[in-house]
């Protein structure tokens, strides 16, 4: 049972429900969301009359697991980094390279995805890297250099953290923290970022299923950050042609299951610079929220992946199409029933 | 080597290279196209002074192993269905039934898809079922009801066919031949169709590779029939939350290997209604030229596929929106770089 | 429901079936099993009391949609071709060339697969091949070249077939027909060797779950053909290091479901000659009723899979230690609980 | 190149190393291995004439990313957790509950897999759950109880550890600390355990390739930790009829890459309770150096994991065959070529 509150009345209700719960066995959990909102989380039965507190703004008894991402739970979910809101029925760009390695390279390739039309901007600090060999981030100093960027341009700033111990750190210095791929089901470091109150970018694991995706959101939401934006970044399949195989379904159906912001990485879900025009552009078809994209002034000499980096221009004419469509699709002349 | 060959003065170049393949040891194979042109095949090694001939219209050294479905040996096909182009640029919608049932279900179904913007009817006579149980379409019958249903709407008709010996009948009635997924790779099959002169719609194994899938259709093309459209419809991935995973990263990726046209079918790609309207979206922002979609009157009474059928309003509104992305992510201000 | 008949007296009660199908609706199909028994196959209800008739030995109702198939259908298949008998507990070593290309290259590999061991010769006349320009086989030529190192040898032969009409003219020569991985939801393919009273061997399909791989099975069981042997070889999966995965699972997996005896081909499985001995020995130990290796004197020439053929004392080696894992696993003083 | 130094006379060398790369750019990574030895890891190029140190006992120039756990760098490893020893050719047994739920359960659990035939304990103290709802494990009261156990019975044990905060404290406790599936990619853990001297469980990733697994090895073995185990735990493929596929391939083929000691996790790798005996003998015959099995007295009872922990009586049966299997394979009369 999931039990929301009016915040101005709630100390008698929490008591009374506290009290209940020791009575019955059952475990609560308090979420100040910092949407501003207040939720209780209840595991297990309790006694019914505690409910009829006039504090008490509404009851759901949950069906899914992921009981809070749940669209059971709200309907929707803005997300706000810095002055941008993710998940308002217009499309977003976070775009930037895929490794902040100096001042001039990052200042530049930040003004340069601006220009395009990207208003949040993305770089990493710490790198996971498959080998302990490769260049694995400038860490702080990374996030310093972001931070530096921000100055620059008034782009807000997405960057990786990799462990919990980096997130106060990472969080002091950028505006959104992005948990990975290959993190998506480290529960320690996902319980550590919900209790920041910084937004969140949640990458889905590459073999995770839809479900077990929304269950790592669930960890987060379950700390009280209510600000968690889902991106979709490849999945693996048995066709190695591509690097990854971007997922596009998951889009229109974690719509039917969540409230959460839906992102889509055409970058790291093709793994090839010259599929990503079409695979952005059909993202936005079938109903994302915003996408990210490595782009930088010059692909060809990306420090990482080169391979999957396009040229502002070219990001440029996927924002302008990009918003075209998402207002093509909302269109009532073209209503789909 | 492939030597394309001026038909009106033929002959000799033709008479010239088999007696050079005798000597050398090559096969050579003759290809008389059904668009009008001819090429020689030749697998192995050649004397040059052949090839000086007058006729001689062109000569390439293919890289890949699908030499007559690259891009290095024609730039597009457009495949003629009846009146309808396929590849010239605006999305074909192919719609109607999973399976015919009788005359009104499918005349019914085929003058509401019509109206909705299909301009080919879909419709199985043979039905590939994974129970030996289950019902497995109404045969021949089934063919003549399509081929009536065609004489009422004036809608060409595509249907599928099951083995070598049901190709001839199907070709009598049908306008376009549809290689099932399960049968991507019955090379009999395909080399059957291969020696008609109908269109074919080749749609991909699920869980065949992108090259695979090229080296199908070269079955075909090494017959003679360049009238091939390649048909996603979905991969079998780990996430079984939907029946299948429709794979959109494969058409932006096939426009840069093959000359062949590319559909998507989103009904059997999600298995799943609700989400049959976004994906259909997002393959023609993908760059497809074309949907295979089903559809009728009554969704939830259909013999089979129910819950993926759509109504024809829904049809109409993907229609119009389908064709409103084509033009924009053609229109020249919005250009992509 | 499925009906067991009492052969010898049989004919009233079919009798009164197909009336009694004809009054209720249902569908009834009688099956004249090689192995000499006789059931009736009943699709929808009918009227309980034609069952009291004393030539029903036995009815039940399926939980499994491969009815047949099921292990609830009966106990335990023995599969007999030739003499050689599989699925009596004693593993079955079937090996031989890829493919078949002249009589001395068969009589002499199929000399050194029986000196090693093997007690059915397998090698390829007709050949699925993923480009159309590969060598396709020799056809009936292969055939009659296989039916020889038979009448010199004594091994009986297992041989694919690819399309309906190969079906009968490759039973006139070999003792047991395979369908490969290809086919394996060829559904007109298997009704036809259904029809046939010659052993099949049916490869699973690479992206083939358990039950359709069942339900391929009960295509040809519904004919009446009792004889099928299931052959695991390897599944796609997203790791492309190796060639195949060959699942193992299936096999313990499968002797819960089925009453089908299953065998394991490591070579197409892992595609790896130095991997095929563990995977061999891993089966047995799994529980395989037999292995399908490719083997022949110099692997290094084979015309085809030469990186997955091994030599005739590998084979030998393998043969004598899964012989010993065979009768260890079966020891009672070691008895699983 | 890969350095390997005599530690009695290694000083000089070391610092001729040093200089020597930074004359050059390279990078050097002394590694004093808890096995005695002594390694000097140089990434990029340098002089020549340092190697000729007396001290230098031998160079290798790895062709492999995993340099360190290449069989290029040594034959093999045998890893020593308490007294007990995993890959001396003698499988070894590892098992124990899913959970610790408390002392008398782990004692007695502890007992019985002992007295069937176990040689290490497992049992988790910090479980990775999917839901934040779901019991996440005692923590350091459960490493309390597991060292309880293990004084009572004298078996060494091993344990999960989740993030790089709980080594310290996991490895004070516990003989050998396991990595999960979901962590293997989690490169500050691998870092963190590579630098305790506490043997190392690593567990492959459900959809990790073998290269990403011996990558994610390379990061424990650069700190210097030498004892490192792979476990085959199960990969997630496009059949669900399981609840993992068990990959037997990887262990044949680990064994020609690396020098690290495999086992296998029949338990995860199935998750059905009546297949984990025959594919715990399939690892065997494939040739891996042990098992970790879930067992406890009352498996229908068990806290987690139920459905995939069996009785200890199997248990014995299975330990009793592998052992038989694994002399069986070894045996010269039975040579493999």
């Amino acid at each position: 049972m999931i039990v929301t509150i009016d915040k101005s009345a709630s100390n008698g209700v929490i008591d009374a429900l506290g009290a209940a719960s020791v009575r019955s066995g059952a475990t609560i959990r308090v979420i100040d969301w910092n949407d501003g909102s207040l939720s209780v989380n209840v595991l297990g039965q309790i006694e019914p009359d505690v409910l009829s507190h006039p504090a008490v703004a509404g009851i759901h008894h949950p069906s899914k697991p992921y009981r809070l991402a749940s669209k059971e739970h709200r309907e929707t979910t803005v997300v706000r980094v810095g002055d941008v809101e993710i998940g308002n029925g217009k499309p977003v760009i976070m775009a930037g390279p895929c490794v902040v390695s100096d001042v001039e390279q990052l200042v530049s390739a930040a003004e340069a995805v601006k220009a395009a039309g990207a208003t949040i901007l993305r770089g990493g600090a710490f790198k996971p890297r498959t080998s302990p060999y490769s260049f694995q981030g400038l860490g702080e100093e990374g996030l310093q250099i972001l931070a530096g960027a921000r100055a620059v341009t008034g782009l807000p700033v997405v960057t990786e953290v990799m462990e919990p111990d980096q997130v106060d750190v990472t969080a002091a210095y950028a505006d959104m923290l992005q948990i990975g791929a290959r993190n998506m089901a480290n529960f320690p470091l996902l319980r550590k970022v919900g209790k920041t109150r910084t937004p969140v970018l949640l990458k889905r694991g590459f073999s995770a299923t839809i479900e077990e995706w929304l269950m790592s959101a669930e960890y987060i939401l379950a700390e009280g950050n209510a600000q968690v934006v889902l991106c979709e970044r490849g999945i693996r399949t048995f066709d190695n042609s591509m690097r990854f195989n971007l997922d596009l379904n998951a889009v229109p159906f974690l719509k039917e299951l969540t409230h959460l912001p839906v992102v889509v990485d055409p970058s790291h879900g093709t793994g090839k610079r010259s599929l990503v025009a079409s695979m952005a552009l059909a993202a936005i078809a079938a109903g994302a929220d915003g996408l990210i994209i490595e782009s930088e002034p010059n692909p060809d000499s990306a420090k990482c992946d080169s391979a999957q980096t396009i040229e502002p221009e070219q990001l440029a004419a996927i924002a302008r199409k990009a918003m075209a469509i998402a207002e093509l699709i909302e269109a009532d002349e073209l209503a789909l029933v």
